[in-house]
């Protein structure tokens, strides 16, 4: 397969468009969608096959996100709304248990299989209600939105309501999810509902404090890294869980930072983004058989993780939307080249070229570890958010995608 | 290295003692014992090393067990009697929860970091104390045991206190791991403190009960499996869980079964063992690079769990037992050949030439993933209790370890 790449940006762009449109939403819709009781099913083998009838709540929210944004940003396709729809309203019937936190995974009609501690089913739920009320204008969608980001906040932020895994009275710990995907949940509640108060803050004012939040206690500049779990104070734990580094979920990181960093004039904010993408880079990759590693180990110490040099879609994903947009921001060379580095060996070793869309998890070495396309983790989001950003990214026309940054479309060759 | 085979017993015999007495159990003394707060530190790397101070309560109780055994069954160490002494006494001053129930893992002074749904500690806490019983005769320790054991079968079998996972109204099942880690448990017991009774019941029909159990339910003649998970009346439940097969822990119960085989003198029960070996030894070698996959699928559909290929040191454990222990029931030609084959893929894959010890978690292709000599999960417990159990089952003394059961020492070539 020719790859393209930045040196051709208007073939590269059409090369991510091709690939949303014509591979990785088609089969999603295709072999996804439940047309009898409603949402998608994400447990997929190779060809497309359902071998799990679970339902993935994550999913229900996230693959409605999807839809609805492809509706929003590209074009209103029918079919893309109607599946939207699909999978928030059955989220919406099927997902809230007794106390109004939403389940986990649900079965086939509905039925509920697992309630788990933390709650990024809320989050996603948000981003789903919020994509539907630009669609549709409807004000039960808006509600909804706004109530699941609330529970999100709460869930997430009050000491009385979060359940930490590990005896806060031993170990006080911070851990940067809950931040991360607060900012993001922030940045699509901005998009599409505008600056929304949720708990005394606006999106904005919420990243603003997630930023800080995540420069003070997470950002260890000495050590040139980002921590995935910290003492309560910001201290480094020398445990194999303070170790622990994720370097693609830093670089997810690093993108949400420099997308914020262009819609709130933030050079500050860009540099903090260059210099995580920068880092973890630097960290994750492998020299020896390319691709990023799942886990590092922040003195290079064993991992306890012991799939923790195994390659997953989803670091790959973040890392090429993160080169792209910093080289979109700073006309960096080298982030063209960081960019190449990435693109390439994902385009070489995830797709699959007989059945479409991309495996997910490889061994070190780039092999295929298992054919599945999907699971309770991996449906339509990933891969098609980054093949939709990179797409509009080196786009020629405006974006509404785009709408609050102050990035412009991409310069005509 | 050269590798002995069954074919000089008393040269095999020698190699499974030296690498217990010689490598594995001084490996464990010289770098986990805890001199300053008593109990045992397991996370060790290559050279033993550690590199978290965390401590797993599985592991005390376990280690406790496999000191105190080594002390009752191979000779009376003083510093064997030490070391088992002082992680049952760790556990006891500083894993009890409020409720009675045992924490997962504690500081390494004894503050409580996590409590799990299972009760997994407190069987491993149940052999420990019976163990101790049998060296020091502390009644103590024999009311320990049993109060252990007692908890142990309340969690894992009175439905009103077990935990499960997933909502017990619209999926009720039934897991393989408490009937077998009660099998074992009760044998232990038995064969320290004699068949006292618990919950109404004598150990032996525990077991007897945990065998009827696990033929009833997870056995699956038709498809020449034991499965891991069913549904209450033992149907298949066709999701990624039902499916799934976990042919190392399924080979582990194999051998529990042919003990006890040879202890009730049960026709029966060695069939039942003979064929769960045989099943689950073809379903789970790995044909191509050798050894035993983590995990399988009953269709052989995808695996949700992304590292099913890895091969990890125990599973291969319980393989030369089970093997091992069928041939001195069968004295089959054919389990002596399937002995052979696993035997000679673990030694010549996860000893660590250079520092001892095993490594626990290999690639699919046999390289090692981890150089990890231990975490909270690997310890001192499967590889030095396959060493003795090996070189007792090839040893043409007469053993305490096997003292209720009818198979008679080795014959002399």
């Amino acid at each position: 397969m020719e790859i393209p790449s930045l040196h051709d940006p208007q073939q590269l762009a059409a090369f991510y468009r091709d690939a949303l449109l014509q591979d990785v939403v088609p089969f999603w819709l295709r072999h996804g969608l439940d047309h009898e009781q409603g949402g998608i099913l994400t447990s997929l083998d190779r060809a497309g096959a359902v071998i799990d009838t679970d339902k993935s709540i994550w999913f229900q929210g996230r693959a409605a996100w999807m839809f609805a944004t492809l509706y929003n940003h590209v074009e209103p396709r029918a079919t893309w709304l109607s599946a939207a729809q699909s999978c928030l309203d059955f989220l919406e019937r099927h997902a809230v248990g007794d106390d109004g936190k939403l389940y986990f995974s649900v079965t086939r009609e509905g039925r509920p299989l697992r309630m788990r501690r933390y709650v990024y089913s809320e989050s996603f739920a948000a981003i789903a209600a919020a994509a539907l009320f630009r669609a549709t204008g409807s004000e039960r969608a808006r509600a909804s939105a706004l109530r699941y980001w609330q529970n999100y906040l709460r869930y997430s932020f009050d000491p009385a309501l979060a359940a930490p895994k590990t005896d806060p009275q031993t170990r006080p710990m911070r851990g940067i999810g809950p931040l991360m995907i607060a900012m993001v949940t922030a940045q699509e509640l901005r998009l599409n509902l505008g600056e929304v108060v949720a708990l005394g803050r606006t999106p904005t004012e919420w990243i603003a404090w997630c930023v800080d939040e995540i420069e003070r206690y997470f950002m260890k500049p000495e050590r040139q890294v980002l921590l995935e779990t910290v003492g309560i104070q910001g201290e480094v734990l020398d445990h194999f869980d303070g170790r622990l580094l994720n370097p693609g979920h830093a670089i997810e990181c690093a993108w949400f930072l420099l997308l914020e960093s262009s819609i709130v004039h933030s050079p500050r904010m860009e540099q903090l983004g260059l210099q995580i993408l920068d880092w973890m880079l630097a960290r994750g990759w492998d020299h020896e058989f390319g691709g990023l590693y799942y886990f590092r180990d922040l003195d290079d110490k064993p991992i306890q993780e012991y799939w923790h040099d195994m390659k997953f879609w989803w670091p790959h994903c973040e890392a090429i939307i993160a080169t792209l947009l910093a080289w979109r921001l700073t006309g960096s060379e080298r982030y063209a080249t960081l960019h190449q580095q990435v693109h390439d060996w994902s385009f070489r070793h995830f797709p699959d070229p007989e059945q479409g869309e991309w495996f997910g998890y490889l061994h070190r070495d780039g092999t295929v570890s298992t054919t599945l396309k999907g699971n309770l983790w991996k449906g339509p989001f990933h891969l098609p958010r980054m093949l939709l950003w990179s797409w509009k990214l080196l786009d020629t026309e405006p974006t509404s995608l785009l709408a609050l940054s102050s990035l412009p479309p991409r310069r005509p060759d």
